[in-house]
């Protein structure tokens, strides 16, 4: 039997939130159907609902941040069992077969691209999926994640499963360890994990940010220094050093006076799109120092749960604010002024059933 | 005795280039004097002569593929004799205790910065370097090449010392081998020793050139195809399928359709640098595939031996048109309308003593 499901949706790109129900599917073999305890609150759900990026489809049901109990579990489904806790993060589905999905890397799926927790197309039911804004959400077994943090720690365990894995992956796969100096530009939802990440890995950790007043919180969450991104002098002291910067600012900035911090071989990589281009870097400062400016995106499911058992062995979670989901709509115009510190949680219990 | 050197050089930025007559120093204890027999023509040589990139120290000889033999060596040389062919690249010197330097990525160097072959400081003279556009030189033998190819090669082999260490560097660094598929933007001469040395390596290789008709010299090369990099539908046919391109082309232009035919963690990397900016390239391309877009410089001394060694090994050599001294300004002016196939060499049996 479908389940019936209450939670928030977007009914047009100008109008707030409001209560919408809907009927999750019956878990299939495979599936594994959660209880949603709590979501966090990602830019991209922001700029979904108000139809900023284009291609939304109404009603939209945001949330990719999910972490809750299992409810229930499909006959074929055997790491999971009812009352486990559990994540779903980005994506709820990939080809499967692809390069990339063979890999390890569904993100980058080759064929449909990766089904997106929400606003992505549900192949069971036809139309388009719903996330976690909501009390109840059923998902393939192989796009679910194990969570070993204490249950205390959920409501911070949520925004691990974008803004934890959007920094973890880049910061393994540019190898970031012991002995690597680190930038990360940008103290927000996934400056401020990549921040915790960075550290625990081993890195020595400088934030990179125009907002002066943001020095203690960045040494508080593990960042040697803070550098005010418009001080030249201080920039100055620092180039030709990082071996790797990751870049969460979204806006539009030039990538110059970070790229010239860069020792030979470093990369810079840009985790936002913005919308409109950066300027265009300089090509001599990639030539002179053999360096790189690159991309990434969210992470393989694998390295999601990588991430989530790393965090939970070194004891990381995100620096969060509760809300009711009646708030969410302050909570987005809070976001746009960067007014959170860092990541907003909705507590699913605020659902009316 | 230092050495009365006959060569040409430019002594204004809108002169044409004239004989000019200088001394080179007497050999130091780690010194190899060499008589140069050919030295060929890169662009970069035209750029400073023209005084197109400022800082043009005059009168400027240029030359940095410069091949020769051995008139003498220093009394600590014991790895060249007199005798011996001989070859010097794009740089004569550099700090030698940097992390660069000590890792052979002299070109990098990370406080003095390369000195290079011309227009660069002396520290010997105090003055600046002259380069290969004469009939003599004198080099720390750190800095001298071995050539294993046979003496008839000669002429076009010395494209190899900037042309094909600029292409070959980049390929050994992102690991281009058996089973790459490699693009290589640009079929001049720098792109024609990197069709050439990436075939050599085992990859599959396309050029992407704005001009159609040089498809038959291209496969002639060892490119499998050429690719016209206006054609849209071409290009598309290739999407997401390169798992390295190589950009050879200086001219500012749009990166974009050549990032959109690289692979998941593909890299596009660029050895020319505009005189203008090429267009902001789109973010979301790069973080959609884990994309990067780099530069590179030349390559390091061990490097280049390396490469001379592989090219002798595979048979490889430049494509050459042979000119005499005083020809230079006139193969400049064909050089800029891109009429050369692929490199002009100079013979230096035409300098009047």
């Amino acid at each position: 039997m479908p389940t019936q499901t209450h939670g928030y949706a977007a009914h047009a790109a100008t109008t707030p939130l409001a209560p919408f129900s809907f009927e999750r599917r019956d878990p299939l073999p495979g599936d594994v159907a959660i209880d949603i305890l709590f979501c966090g609150v990602c830019h991209s759900d922001l700029h979904t609902a108000r139809g900023e990026w284009g291609g939304t489809i109404y009603p939209c049901v945001p949330g990719h941040e999910i972490v809750g109990r299992v409810s229930a579990v499909g006959s074929d489904v055997t790491t999971f069992k009812v009352g486990d806790l559990a994540g779903v993060g980005c994506m709820v589905d990939s080809c499967g077969h692809c390069p990339s999905c063979t890999d390890g890397e569904e993100q980058f799926c080759e064929t449909t691209g990766f089904v997106g927790t929400y606003n992505g197309p549900d192949k069971e039911s036809g139309g388009h999926t719903f996330g976690g804004y909501s009390d109840h959400i059923v998902v393939d077994q192989g796009f679910v994640l194990k969570i070993s943090h204490e249950e205390g720690a959920l409501p911070a365990v949520a925004p691990l499963l974008c803004a934890g894995i959007t920094t973890y992956s880049p910061l393994r796969h540019w190898k970031v360890g012991p002995g690597s100096k680190v930038g990360i530009v940008g103290l927000g939802g996934l400056g401020h994990m990549g921040v915790k990440i960075a550290a625990a890995m081993g890195a020595e950790v400088y934030v990179f940010s125009t907002s002066p007043g943001k020095r203690d919180d960045a040494k508080r969450l593990g960042a040697k220094d803070l550098i005010v991104s418009k001080d030249a002098d201080a920039l100055a002291t620092h180039a030709n050093s990082f071996d790797f910067i990751l870049d969460t600012v979204a806006a539009s900035h030039d990538l110059d006076p970070f790229v010239a911090l860069l020792k030979r071989d470093g990369t810079l990589t840009l985790v936002g799109v913005p919308e409109h281009p950066h300027p265009s870097p300089t090509v001599g400062a990639l030539i002179f120092k053999r360096r790189a400016i690159a991309g990434s995106l969210i992470g393989g499911i694998a390295e999601t749960q990588e991430m989530l058992d790393f965090c939970s062995e070194h004891d990381l979670v995100a620096d969060v604010e509760m809300i009711r989901i009646d708030e969410i709509d302050t909570a987005y115009d809070r976001m746009v002024k960067s007014d959170v510190k860092y990541r907003f949680v909705i507590d699913m219990a605020t659902v009316a059933g």
